[in-house]
């Protein structure tokens, strides 16, 4: 087929998970329905990445509150991790950054955040404050399409002002997997670029840019239409494998056809076998098929990032669950 | 392939331009970049829809303050003519119905519409009213699954105690079609069934149950992935249709690849073409495609209800639209 | 003075606590720095108020979380005895009224609280919920000035249709005593009139006129500019008593003078005191007072309601305390 | 009576014409129903303010939308005039500043002002924008209770960044007199101390500190019961006064008794009738009558912080007037 710049449309992910990783996973494990992925990156690795520490907890559900307890539970014991990696001290000073735009739900997730965190950094001003509180401070910098002023413009100073020991981003971020929307945290060492997911190029917030420890966290809520077909038409070549392999199979017989998950075995089609079903678009690779919808949906402004019709409810959980493990990790921190 | 139940998926639409139409259009014109579809429907139509007069009004955008100007004005004028249509009079109390979720974005078109209402049915019970102003009130029934009330239950008696002469219903819609999230008003005269888009069922509100008339109007707000996906399957077709038939043609050359708007002209594969290029996929009907892509995505919970991710914002726009329309056209009528 | 005809205005207040009791109470004590009263009111009883039982609870603060579990613990145990005083069973289905308007912070207690309610009456129609849940259904009729409709006229049509056993009404109140403000649960089986702590004629929401038992609840949020006048033309008397009877009591000596409660012991003035410290002024009796600083204020407008800085604040502790309050003795219910 | 110290309590007022100002003023003019008072304070004058220029903007209404463009237009007249007294240019670029806290309504007036502005510094960063619109940014720092970080720590930082030519601060003030509560607006080229109004103490946002004009625009939404009370004592008083010398006036037989605006004349009582009405309170000058009322008031926590019951509302029109007075005259500027 006819080429595509590369650059020209951006269809990166925030999240580490969604590389090919196999290889370099430091650590997995499952505990209570909630699975976590904990990977070492090194300097100049293949996947292109900052080098550091990158936790990804998945779990299918915390909208019910026993989901949520147990989300929560294996969240701090990671994020308390992720501080010991990054030799934060019980009396080191964080400035916690709700990155995103308050208004646009889907994007709402640092400042909604940042809303449940217990802020002290006035307290030890004026002194006497009960050391089981760290000094906490928080920011909400808002994004430059609505303030004219880069997020980074104002932390980068506010930094200088107040100077704190670390500090740790929260910010919504972009999926490149719509199993992944509001079903995954991620938690790094290696800082952030705000608004990296959606195509803008701003500046990186980081250790090396910021001079302090810089953790970021993220929960994916949008993702781009593109990523949608063509994780569909993925899937529809997983299907079609699954049912030739199991159209004798009798332990399906009673289920309901939209019941069946067909993802859970490995059922790969033959390239004959791909191209009878899907034509010449089921002998494309992953980046090729996503040029090819992407220079399918851009010319007709179809290319759209949407969030899930419930966002606004997720969002609060979302913030929730984020707020409370950052108030039982700084706090009380041992 | 194997069968599918038509009943256990609904993929229906709110939206009669969403349906073959063609041959019974009343009257279509093109205004300012707006374009507008009036079509009256008898009864026992092919479509299985209602009688009555249904109005659809396509634009492209209202965020800009002209073209909502543009829109608004239309909006008006085809509003009127609805009017006309159900016979409503000068003195007609009109009790207007905000359907829908307040608390979901993507759902509160109704609800933020009523905010934007001049409500007057309180002064004419205290008499001595500018008689410009119709006789107006308003009714927020909220969503069964908030409430525990059907929002029939409780908009055919408060009806019953009113009794005004006749009701709009303001509704989020669900679209079939990516291209109409966001970009198209609906108006019609045969009321609404609240949650039809979405495969609930749920009693009608129109003349037939309620005995005054009922007047709809809705924009689209959602959509469900599967109509992404399989919009997107058909616009491969007809971009690589369009490619084979343009390929020598100069036009295009020095366009970028993602501007050539490739809907703009008719470039049918034959038969042999689409399955060379999709595969057994490039032959189904579109019916067919709907109900496969369905059972891919529902096994893997993928099977999403998606809103755009600036919903907010343009929801504000779209409440300010409708409302802004209702006063103008209700009170000071002639 | 000159006459003043009573029914021109109208301080109102809707907290029994604030009428002369003393003789009439049922039952009263301490817990956890929580007062409570309890009071039986007869028929034609001298304080021209319904029959019924009046649950009045006191405290100083539910912004501190141990306040605020101490608060609910008691609040819970009195609502339960309101629903034994009322004969509601275990089974008996509840419709909760959240009164009010949403969108003024100081009178959205009914709203705010009917937002944190677990409703189950849509899960009893599709059948087969756990019984431990009981049916229970909300409706927020908001306010005529604002949907041209009377929330009478609402709910009473809404009943007749979904016929609950019982009908709980949630309010913001008017205080009759700024230090009330927000420090203040009424709960009483003997129903409310929508709207009739601030002068408005509205019907009466009762057992008497809905016939089914009809338990009210609320909280004072504004109070009357006149009352805090009035208020501290008390408290000045109050004072000067307390510094006359006190002034050479050493025990006040190295005490801030705005550190010492003057309104614990008794310290009344003579009348000659009291002309002599305020003049005529003094020797008004508590009505007249009220009256002559209502002739005072309203002609230059300046007898307003007012309400808390942190209302915002305050209300979101108000209604997460019902809230809770109400599911923990709703469901589950013995 | 007993002494207190002056500085125990802060009972200041945020309004230069709630001070003693008549011998001062520049220029006072009305204009449809609209007053405006222009004071120009030199340095080291007896009110102990900074030096500059102050308009003063009173008005009965801003919800009536008649009313509102009346004061628009004078807001708009004036606000040139003091960009023209800081000798502001054509090119010279803004950053708005909304002080207070967005989530607390009656001290969101700067948050909610800064959401109506056109911000346009990001384009100017881009390049080519249309040379009408003036380079504006917008910096929301919140509340040092809320962020742990004092508002002028972000201020100071981020205009050594972004280096704006002059600032404008927009914020809530605290009327010490109930008949401003929303009535008044207060421009001044002599900057503003955040939260100078109620009692704490903060850093001065002013060309002092900052090295570049600064202009401070407020509107008072908040007052202190203590002044509600020695306001209205004061207004008995004159009540008394008027009456004393109306009582054989024909002109207000027929009025009832609540429309007799008193304060349209000047009617003093001699000493011997404040004494006679009042006692010794009626004698006490105005700073000790308010000494007295805090003394009686805050040892019952009874001196509170209050805002009108419809704040929501008003605060809206508030912010939607300062908003579109900035965008007509920031943007287009000759």
């Amino acid at each position: 087929m006819h080429e595509v710049d590369l650059d020209k449309y951006d269809l990166r992910t925030d999240l580490i998970i969604e590389q090919n990783i196999d290889n370099i996973k430091n650590n997995s494990y499952d505990e209570n329905g909630v699975h976590v992925d904990d990977i070492i990156l090194k300097k100049n690795n293949n996947l292109n990445k900052k080098q550091g520490k990158y936790v990804t907890i998945s779990y299918s559900d915390i909208t019910d509150s026993n989901n949520f307890k147990n989300v929560l539970e294996i969240l701090e014991k990671e994020f308390y991790k992720v501080l010991k990696y990054c030799k934060i001290k019980k009396d080191d000073s964080c400035l916690i950054i709700g990155l995103g735009n308050r208004k646009i739900i889907s994007d709402s997730l640092g400042s909604k955040t940042i809303d449940e965190v217990i802020v002290t950094r006035h307290l030890y001003k004026m002194g006497d404050v009960d050391k089981n509180y760290r000094n906490v401070s928080i920011l909400e910098p808002n994004v430059i399409g609505v303030t004219g002023i880069d997020s980074y413009e104002i932390i980068e100073n506010v930094i200088k002002e107040i100077k704190p020991d670390f500090i740790i981003c929260i910010d919504s971020l972009c999926a490149m997997n719509i199993e992944r929307l509001n079903k995954t945290i991620q938690i790094t060492s290696s800082g952030i670029t705000p608004g990296s997911g959606i195509g803008n190029t701003k500046k990186e917030l980081s250790k090396d840019t910021l001079k302090i420890p810089t953790i970021a966290v993220g929960i994916p809520s949008v993702v781009n239409t593109s990523v949608i077909v063509s994780d569909t038409i993925n899937y529809i070549l997983k299907k079609i494998g699954y049912l030739k392999n199991n159209i004798n199979n009798n332990k399906d017989k009673l289920k309901p056809v939209n019941k069946i998950n067909y993802l859970k075995e490995l059922n790969d089609l033959s390239s004959i076998e791909k191209k009878e079903v899907l034509g010449y678009i089921g002998l494309l690779d992953n980046d090729s098929l996503k040029k090819l919808i992407w220079e399918v949906l851009s010319p007709i402004n179809a290319d759209m990032i949407v969030t899930t019709k419930d966002i606004d409810f997720i969002m609060e959980k979302n913030a929730k669950l984020i707020g409370t493990a950052l108030n039982n990790i700084l706090h009380n921190f041992n």
